[in-house]
C-alpha cells in the first residue's frame, strides 16, 4: 500500500536518488495499446533536471528502458517494467547527514519509522522518485489520448507573483515558451527572476500549479469513500512538497454564496463546444448537458460531470537550501548545525508541473476503467473505441 | 473500494437519507477495547441536526444500536455493526426531482454513472450518510483516547469572517460556547448572524474548518504513495462539500521562503511540553525532538514528526437552497427550473466539524496500527499500553 | 481484509451465533438489478438448520430484511445491507467453555490471536456466519441468472460412500429428492443412514461436495497471482471445516499422463451444445471452441476456457460432538476434559452445499465484472445484456 | 490484483519467458534485515532448469541482481527490485503457435481475455515466471529464519508411486539426495525412472508435493474471509499446473469420524518438543499447548494453532509434450494439429517443490506481520527479537 498507486491501473514504484536504478511497474494496463520507449522518454525529458537555469544541474539523461509487458509493439496485458539506471550518482560523501536530519525533509521521520534512513541525496525521499510517477503517467496519458482526453498544467503563482487566467489553448502553448512553465507570459519573466533571486540567496521559493483534464465523460468516480476528488487529493498531496490541494474554486468558494456556486445545468446544442468529448456522446444524442459555471471543478458528489476537472496545488519552497540551518544530532541527542551543499532546485514548480499531469492521468485511467468506459483487459473492446 | 475506508482499521458505510437505516461496519478494531453504545451516541449527538438555529430542523434523535462485535462490554475482534434506523423519513413527495437534477448536488452525476438516482432527500448523496463516518470515528476516538492522542476541531472562517488563532485549550473550550463551533469568540456571533442572513435569503454560505491531532508519535505514515498527508487529504476531500484541503501552512506556504518554512529541529528537555505524548517516549529517553515552527503541519515525507497534525478544509455553501434555480429535464433533454423546498442547513461547517474529527481519527488509528504502535488484534498487547 | 471478500463485487460479513444479528453488506453490486427479499430468503431457507433429521434442530426461520441499497425494487449501486436478527439465542450457560477450548474448533486459536474468544455457541466461528455468505451469494446468483450462467452443487461422498457421476440435469433434480443433497440416488439412502449412525454414536462424519458453474464465458480470471482457480480455492477453503479443494480432476490428475489430460481443443458447430452460453457468443460467430475432455475443470492459466468450472471440497467431520473429549484449561494451564451438549449437525455437507454455490457465484460475478463482461455500475449497460 | 501477492509483505512480479527480464519487487519488507544477492541466488539456483536429467535443458544461470531497496547491506524499508535478465531467449521461431493454442496451456484463454497472447515459449504463462515467486520467497525465508521458523518440502508421489512418511529431519536431508526431491529414498529411484519413461515417450507425468512450516506461533491468520488456510490455498493453487490443495489430512479426512480428527489439546511440559518455537514462548511460561494429532494441519478456524502447518498440492502432468496434438486454428476457426518441439520438463514436481516453499514463506511473513508478531517497518522492533 505504500509504493503502489491505483486499484485497477496500478503503478508500483521503486528506486532511490543514489541507488542503482529507479522506475515503475505498471500492472493493469489494457492490452493492445501501442506503446514505445519514446512515449515514456518524452515525458521523462520534460521532468528531468538540468534543462534550464531554474533546475538543479544534475546532468543526467534519464534514459528509460522497457524490460517487460510489450509484445510486438503493443501492451499485452502483462506488467510493464520501465527502468532508468542511475548514472550520475557520484560517490559524494553524504556521511555528514547520517545522524543530522535535514530540516523540511523526511530524514528524521524515516528514522523514526524504519530505525534508519538513506542519507545519500535523500534516498527514496528524493524528488527523483517521481521518475516512477512519470513513467506511469506517460502510459496513462497515451491511453487518454486514444480517448480524446487531454491534460494540461501550468504554474499560476511563484512566491507572491500570480498569473492571470488564460484560455486552455494558451495554457498549452505558453507553458513551452518560458522556463517557469507559466501560462501568463506577462509575468513569466518576473517569476523567473524571483526564483533566481532566491537561488542567489541560497534560499528557495514555492508556488501554485494548476492541472486540468478536458474531455472526461460524466460518470467516473464513486460515492462516499471512493470519490474522484478524494483520489485526486490523495494523488496530488502525495507528491513531495505539496501542502494543499484544491478542486474547482477551492478555498475561494468559502466566501461565496450557493446561488453563485451551484453551477446550474443547461442543454448545450452546439456539440462543437470544446468541453464535449465526442467519443463519449451516446450514439443518437445531439445534445450535451453542461453547467454554466464550473466552481465545482468538474466533480459533483465524487463523480465527474463532464466539465473540465480543475485542480490546484500549493508547493512549498524546496527544503534543500545552502544556508546553514539548525538541526539535531540523533546519536548524541544534542542540538547542532547543518549545511547542505550541492545541487538544488530553487523552485520545483516547473518540474512538479510534469508530475501532476502524470498523477492526474493515472487516476483518470484507473477510474475510466473501473467505471466501465475503458475495457479492463483489451483496449480495443472499450465502448468509446468501438463506436469510432 | 467505494464505501469502505481504511486498510486495517476499516469502515464500510451503508444507508441513505430516506431509506430504512444508516450506519457502518467497523472491521479491524483490535479486541479488548471497552466500548459502549454511549461512546458512539455521544459523537452522533454532536453531529445530528436540529440542535441549533443554524442546522436543518429535521427532528431526529439518531439513536444508535450496536448489533455485533461486542462481547462482555469489549470489542472482540469481530466486525462491529452500528446502526441508526431512520424515523423521520416522512413520505414527502420528491418525485419532482426524478428527472431534474439539483444544481451543486450529485444527482446528475449519479444518473450518469448508475443510470438512475435516489431522488428522495439526496439518497446516499445526502449529508446524512456521515452518520457512518461518525460511528467509525467514535470508535477510533475511543482508541486514540487510550493512547493519549487528542483531536480538536473548530470553525476558523464563515464567508469572509475569519477567526484569530487561539491556544489548543481555548479551541477545545470555546467551540462548545457557540453554535457555529468557532474558537475565536470575538467573531462567533458575527459568524452566526452571517449564516442566518443567508438563511433568510434562501441562500447558504461556506467556511473553513481546522482539525488538529495532538500527541501523535513520530513515525506513522508511509513514503511515496501511502503518505499520511495523502490519506488525510483523501479522507477530508471525500466529505461532501469539501473543495480544498491544506496540511500545515497550506497555500500560505507558497509565498514564503524555505529558510522561513523549514521547521528546524531542536532537543526539547522539558517533557512537560504539551506536544510530547509520554505514552510513546522510549523507556530511557529523557528528551524529545521537536521543531521550532510547524509549517509542515506535523508531517514530513509523508510520515508524522511528533508535532501536532494540522489540517484545514474549504467547505462550499450548502447546495440545497430555496431559491428557484435553472436545471435540465433529463428525460425531455430541455432546460427547466427547480425549487427545492424543505429543510436545509444554511451552512454545514458547524456539523462538518464533527465529521472531520471522525475522519482524522480513523486515519490515525489505521496508521498507528499499520506502523506498529497499536497491536492489530489485541489492544492490550500494544507497545504503548504495556509500558504504562 | 478479514471479513470482506471480493475486489469489485464485495461482501462484508458480520455477526455471531448468539449475538443480536448476522448478515452482510454487499458493495459493488451494479445498479438496476431487480432484487427482492424473496430472492435472498429462498437461498437462506435452503441453508438453514432444522429442515431435516440430518441437521441441527435449532428452530429458527432466519428471516432476512434488506435495510439499504434497494430503490424502487432495484439495486441502485449503493451498499446492500441484509440482516437476520437472531431469535433462538436462548441464554444457555456456555461459561463452562470459557477457558476450555473445544477440540477441532477455533476457540484456542482465537484466544491466541485476540486474547479472548466468544464462547457462546462458537461466536463468530460458528457455521451460522455462513448466513452472510448466502446473502451475498443469493445476490450473485441473481446476477448470474440474468446472464444465463447456472451453478449446481451436490454431495458426492459421505464417509466412504461415493456417488457415481450423473448428468448436470440429474444433479439439479436429484439433490432435491433426498436430505443429503446427493445426486446419485442409488446411494443417497445409504449416505443418510451412515450420518444417522454417527449421530447416534455422538460422533460425526465428513464428505465431499462438488460445485459446478455452467455457461461461464472464456476469458475471466487473471494470470499469475489473480487466477480464477486461486480465488476459488481461497473462497472454498475459507468455508469452515473445508480441508481440501480440487479444480477439475484434482488429485486424480496426478497419476495420469499429459496426453490424457491436455483437453484438446476442437471447433463445435452445434451451438445447442449445453456448454455454450449464447449470451456471450460474439455477434457473427457460428461456432464455439470447446475441449473434448475437461480435466482442467474449465480453467487454463488461471482464466476460464468456456467449459464447465468444476470444483470439489473435502469437508471434515463436524467438530461439535457429544462424546467426552480431552482439552486444556487455559487459565490453570492443565489438562482437563470437556463435554459439548446441545444441537449439532452430524454432517454439514448437506448445508455446505448451499454455501459453496454462494461462494462460487460471488467469485464469478466479481471476475465477470473485472474482466469486462458485466458493467461495473449499471447492469443494463453490460455487453451481454445489450446484445439480447 | 493480478501480479501482486500479499497484503503487507507484497510481491509484484513481472516478465516473460522470452522477454528481456523477469523478477519481482518486494514492497513491505521490514527495514534492517540483512540481505545479500546470495540469499536470493541460493533459492533461484535450486529452482533453475538444467540441473538434472529430469528438468528441461535450458541452460541458463538465472543470475539475479538487486537494483533497489538495500542500504549498507540491509533492507531499508523501500521496495526491493530483484531482476534476472534473460539470456537464453534464442530467437527460435514460435510463429507456428500464433493462432494455434497449445492444449493444456493458457494460450487460448489469454487470447479470449486480452485479444492476443505471447506465443514465444508461453510468454508470461511460462513456468519461468516463478523466478518472481522465488525472489519474494527467498526474502521471506530469510525473515522466517530470523524467527526460528523453518519450511521444508518434498515430493511424496509421482504418477502412482507414493513415498512413505518420514521424519521432518529426514525430509530435509533426503530431498537433497535425489533429483526428484523425494523424501522416501526407497522409492526415489523408481520415481525418477517413471519420469524418464514418460520423457522418452514424449509425454509427461504429475505428482504430489508436500510443504510444511515448523515453528509458526499460534495466533496468525484471520477469521471468515481472511483465513490462513484460505490464503495458502490461493497461493498454492495459483502456481501453474496445480489442480488441488490440501491442508492437514485433506481429502483423507472425509472418511474419518470427528472423534478421530478433533486433535485434542494437551499441555506439553517438555519445551524441547520440536514443534515449540522458543522465540514465541511468552516470558514466564514453562509450558506449551499442543495437540496429540495434527489432522487439521496446524490451522483451526483459519488461525494457526502452533502445530506444523502441513499442505499438499496435486501437480498435473506438464502440458508441453512432444506428441502431435489436436487443437484449433483461431483465425480460420477450424480444427488442426500441433507439435511442440523443444525443451520440456517431463515432470515439474522437483522444481515446483522450491516454488511452494517460497509461496508458503511469503504468506506466513505477511500474516506474521499483520498479526503483530513481526514489526511492520523495523524488524529489530519485533517482539520475538526484543526478547532474545
Amino acid at each position: 500500500m505504500t509504493n503502489t498507486m491505483g486499484n485497477i491501473f496500478k503503478i508500483t514504484s521503486f528506486g532511490s536518488s543514489h541507488g542503482k536504478a529507479l522506475g515503475a511497474i505498471v500492472d493493469g494496463c489494457p492490452a493492445n495499446l501501442k506503446l514505445s520507449v519514446e512515449d515514456i522518454q518524452k515525458e521523462l525529458d520534460l521532468r528531468r533536471p538540468g534543462t534550464s537555469n531554474l533546475t538543479s544541474p544534475r546532468d543526467e539523461k534519464d534514459n528509460v528502458e522497457i524490460l517487460s509487458g510489450i509484445f510486438n509493439g503493443k501492451t499485452d496485458g502483462t506488467p510493464i517494467l520501465a527502468i532508468v539506471y542511475n548514472k550520475d550518482n557520484r560517490s559524494k560523501d553524504y556521511s555528514e547527514f547520517k545522524n543530522k536530519p535535514r530540516p523540511g525533509h523526511g530524514d528524521y521521520t524515516w528514522k523514526s519509522k524504519y530505525g534508519n534512513y538513506d542519507y545519500n541525496g535523500g534516498g527514496r525521499g528524493s524528488g527523483r522518485v517521481t521518475i516512477g510517477h512519470v513513467i506511469g503517467g506517460a502510459i496513462a496519458l497515451k491511453i487518454l489520448e486514444e480517448f480524446g482526453i487531454k491534460i494540461i498544467s501550468h504554474v499560476t503563482q511563484i512566491g507572491d507573483i500570480k498569473g492571470k487566467a488564460v484560455s486552455f489553448d494558451s495554457i498549452e502553448k505558453n507553458v513551452l515558451k518560458n522556463s517557469v512553465g507559466a501560462s501568463d507570459l506577462s509575468v513569466a519573466k518576473e517569476m523567473e527572476e524571483l526564483i533566481l533571486k532566491f537561488k542567489k540567496q541560497g534560499d528557495s521559493v514555492g508556488g501554485v500549479v494548476e492541472t486540468i483534464a478536458i474531455g472526461v465523460p460524466p460518470g467516473i468516480g464513486n460515492p462516499v469513500f471512493g470519490k474522484l476528488d478524494g483520489d485526486i487529493a490523495k494523488g496530488l498531496m502525495n507528491i513531495g512538497s505539496v501542502k494543499g490541494v484544491e478542486i474547482g474554486y477551492g478555498f475561494d468558494i468559502v466566501n461565496k454564496r450557493a446561488s453563485e456556486t451551484n453551477d446550474e445545468f443547461y442543454i448545450e446544442d452546439d456539440l462543437e463546444n470544446e468541453y464535449v468529448n465526442h467519443k463519449f456522446i451516446e450514439n443518437n444524442e445531439k445534445k450535451a448537458i453542461l453547467t454554466n459555471t464550473n466552481t465545482s471543478g468538474g466533480i459533483l458528489g465524487g463523480i465527474s460531470n463532464g466539465m473540465p476537472i480543475v485542480t490546484k496545488i500549493a508547493v512549498k519552497p524546496t527544503p534543500s537550501i545552502s544556508k546553514v540551518q539548525n538541526t539535531v544530532d540523533l546519536e548524541k541527542m544534542e542540538n547542532t548545525k547543518i549545511e547542505i551543499k550541492g545541487r538544488h532546485d530553487p523552485c520545483i514548480c516547473p518540474r512538479v508541473r510534469i508530475v501532476t499531469k502524470s498523477v492526474l492521468a493515472m487516476i483518470l485511467v484507473d477510474h475510466l476503467i473501473s467505471s466501465g468506459f475503458i475495457h479492463p483487459n483489451n483496449i480495443k473492446k472499450s465502448k468509446a473505441m468501438e463506436e469510432c
